[in-house]
């Protein structure tokens, strides 16, 4: 038989990433990155440069993703020297909750001439922070009218979700809001150009839209927020709901000749970065976590009991396999706390050494951290220097160091920080625990599984040995394997990603010894934790208010 | 007549400075530095390399300082191009508590041949700090005790101290304890080897030795401590107390070689270099505070009413002018947290646009820093790096910023920092307010008083137009001071702090916007002062004992 290949495409914040695979088994033949062109927009459109946006907006540009798969498509098939004849399915994943506002034919609002110059035209990218008042009434209103649904959100909404976008549109915007036929999940959006099927996917339907047994909050809660939001279910997400896995369509003639492949093969229902990893890593199964450690980190797991997880972002029947429950939590910030401070807090001295070494400055601070024995530097810190994801939910806290002497040197600090996510991760799995629903695997994928020092911190603090996922890219493994089985090679996600997944089982092991000084600083931690980030001090959110003031109103 | 000089002799912590002045009206006419050829001894002692010193402690060699009279006062002299035969008194001024054990007849315990591998033989610097557990014991003794003289030291006994460092030796090295003849400050150890008579100044005594309406500690309070040292104040403090500015004695032949100056001429009894300030400053009337700020801070203010301040130094009858309360407070890291920021936090990008600039890393920052609204950087700060003196009198404080974000820049934590620093002057001021005794005006002295947004800080933390001592040399103009009197040029300090003192009024003044804004941060920074100060949450003591447990104990 003629071997046979799928293509995973996974869209990040920056860019597409576009990988081959092989049904069979699973290796990966080739693959190609397309860069976003507009980015992540942040400070004017492309069609105003002169009108700045106001602060914590974060849009994109849809035509870009299309762009991805005009480009990485073909180039991955190009290199990975596979005869494209032998594709036999497509699958994406995507950031989520990103989120496109379309005309009936999913037409984007922003590509209307007479709409290209209004912000909320654009894609609202999953950070896209200035719907959080829209998110606190949300959740204030859920609390007061004991919804059930709540607590399967951790028991706070979040501003990044679909329905707290789509009231920031209506309530600065009513006349675009009166124009959009459809408020897509850019997951969703992309299937339906490869398709011309528009298929809501279960996976950002339950963790981004609230779709809970079902249905959406009805119509009396979303009028209670505002009475002109009272059809917004019916109005814009009338859409079906596909599950994971599922064959949503047949690739059209027009995304055949974009991305080179043939007409007609299988194109899977949307899927989400995060969650579409797990069957990559093999993590299929109750109690499997996978942690997909990069800038932020987001942790995924299936399980067979429906439990409320204080802080965790969401609980969704099929939301990772069809047939469990998926449970997702977040850390906001963790990569990109360690890429601030090696910018702006690391001297010239350390660089100059790290040089003279021939390595990087991580990894020079990371050899000279791991020199030391656990509490020799005498510090904790918070790691909310993007916020609180899980458990607090809280965009506005920020970060803390406490213990500085005249002695504490860099690569204290660096250590301290990556303590604090670890931290932040084992807050994150007692919750887990303490809820009834175990954490027995721990799986790490992403870029920071590379640092030994970290791994070792990671495993003693939470006394867990570590599992890493054997792909370097992930998502786009996860998607390929989900688009072998909507082309119907294996008969469902946990048999795919038994022969396509691949991990590398408990390669950390925990140190006892370590652990148990650990334990001592995770008591001062949480003691930290609770007293900033559960009301003991609210200072963290004055300082951010009165940051604002002084920006607006201020002078030196 | 012929014109009259006098030479003052400042003993700082690494070298000592003579300047040579005209008693008319404190024209300085030269000056000269001579550092301490062996510094601090922190690591090993000089005669046994091989046997590292504990932690905390801090040496420092006598010899060194007679180098400072056979160097630095003919350079001085010399430089000044006077007569040496004008000049009519010598005076000095030293860090304290600063302590030599001596011989009966001065003879440093660590000239001694037999003695010289000692370490407990060797000058104990002001900040030797090993001294901890028996500051501890005889701040709870007098507690129980219901000692009188506690509410005198803002309730607590710190380990620079002169009991505290002599029962240390005791303890740790009874033979050479019994040894030694005499317990002396460094302040009157150098007018002993000036004039050969050894007496002890009021402002040591009292801020240091604890002598307080005449007596210190008694026999039974001294053998509660220790049996062994029953007889401490009457075997090694049992000399008598000079007023400052009083003549101790006449320059020998021996001191007149060293320095070249006329033999027979007034030596002015010892003083302490935080205090001789406030004359040259112009700052004697009740209500003047002089902040000598550098690496620390010291804050020294007469007051014609005697009040319990809680956490302050110490109140001494004539302990800086004589007939006024002299009273003491200090913040035990300033400057120094600056220059760790500098050396250890800010990025090689900064360093390169000031170079590019041809202006220091301080001054680029400090400018970076002032265009900022107040509250712009969202953060606060404890300036704890080296421990809290006043008001909390806690060497084992450390420090703490809260607030980062990934969009923190190091000019906001610079800022950040001199702000929290002058929270702890705030704080300080409030409590001397808050205890009955006014401060009216703010002289700063020391070379932070260049920093012009630290200045304005400052003054707008405070509400208080902030003047400036005249002098760059304030200690030793007012040690020059000091020795005119002692001559009997003038009739008393005022008299000559009139005539010779010199001090710039109001050059900074207050915002009052901005001191609103203060107002709020000044909240938020005194509830974590308390809550990480006041026993809220102790996570500083245990982190430091966590970390010395490490250091001892641990291994990667």
């Amino acid at each position: 038989m003629t071997e046979q290949y799928v293509v995973g495409v996974d869209f990040g914040t920056l860019s597409g990433r576009a990988l081959v695979v092989a049904v069979a088994d699973g290796r990966e033949l080739g693959s190609a990155v397309h860069p976003y062109r507009h980015g992540v927009i942040t400070d004017a459109l492309p069609t105003a440069p002169d009108r700045p946006l106001p602060p914590d907006w974060a849009l994109q540009v849809p035509a870009d993703y299309v762009d991805v798969l005009r480009h990485a498509v073909p180039e991955a098939v190009r290199a990975s020297g596979i005869d494209p004849s032998q594709v036999i399915g497509i699958a994406t994943d995507f950031t989520a909750c990103t989120m496109v506002p379309t005309l009936a034919d999913g037409t984007p609002l922003c590509e209307l001439p007479e709409l290209a110059d209004r912000p909320h035209a654009y894609v609202k990218l999953w950070k896209h922070h200035a719907a959080q008042d829209q998110a606190d009434r949300i959740t204030t209103l859920a609390r007061d009218r004991g919804e059930a649904w709540l607590a399967r959100y951790g028991g706070l909404i979040s501003s990044e979700w679909e329905f707290a976008k789509a009231l920031q549109v209506l309530e600065e915007d009513a006349e675009l809001y009166a124009a959009m036929d459809c408020w897509v999940e850019a997951a969703d959006w992309i299937v339906w150009q490869l398709s011309d099927v528009h298929v809501r996917n279960a996976c950002s339907a339950g963790y981004k839209g609230m779709l809970q047994d079902g249905a959406y909050p009805g119509d009396d809660f979303t009028a209670a927020l505002d009475p002109r939001f009272v059809d917004f279910v019916n109005a814009k997400l009338r859409q079906p709901i596909g599950q994971l896995g599922h064959r949503a369509g047949s690739l059209t003639a027009r995304a055949a000749q974009w991305t080179g492949l043939p007409t007609g093969i299988a194109v899977a229902v949307g899927n989400v970065d995060a969650h579409v990893t797990a069957p990559a890593a093999q993590a299929v199964d109750a109690g499997q976590m996978v942690m997909i450690m990069g800038t932020s980190a987001c942790h995924v797991m299936s399980a067979s009991v429906l439990r409320d997880v204080p802080g965790m972002c969401g609980a969704v029947d099929g939301g990772i396999v069809a047939g469990s429950w998926g449970y997702e939590a977040g850390q906001s910030g963790v990569g990109d706390i360690f890429g601030w401070f090696v910018e702006h807090g690391v001297p010239g001295r350390v660089r100059d050494e790290a040089e003279a070494r021939g390595i990087d400055v991580h990894e020079h601070l990371t050899q000279l951290a791991a020199r030391q024995p656990v509490g020799a530097h005498g510090l904790v810190a918070l790691d909310w220097h993007s916020g609180n994801r899980s458990v607090l939910v809280d965009h506005e806290l920020t970060g803390l160091v406490l213990g500085q002497t005249l002695a504490t040197r860099p690569e204290d600090v660096y250590r301290a920080l990556i303590e604090a996510t670890a931290f932040g991760t084992r807050t994150i799995l007692t919750a887990f625990e303490e809820a009834g629903v175990p954490v027995d695997d721990l799986v790490i994928a992403g870029g920071l599984s590379k640092n030994h020092l970290l791994m070792q911190i990671y495993s003693d603090v939470t006394r867990m040995p570590l599992s890493v996922i054997g792909s370097e890219q992930g998502p786009a493994l996860g998607s390929a394997l989900h688009a072998a089985v909507a082309a119907g090679a294996y008969a469902d996600i946990r048999a795919a990603a038994k022969a396509m997944g691949s991990v590398r089982r408990a390669v950390v092991q925990p140190d006892e010894r370590r652990s148990r000084v650990y334990d001592r600083l995770f008591k001062e931690y949480t003691t930290l934790h609770d007293h900033f980030g559960r009301g003991g001090n609210d200072v963290m959110h004055r300082l951010r208010g009165l940051r604002r003031e002084a920006l607006t109103e201020g002078s030196p």
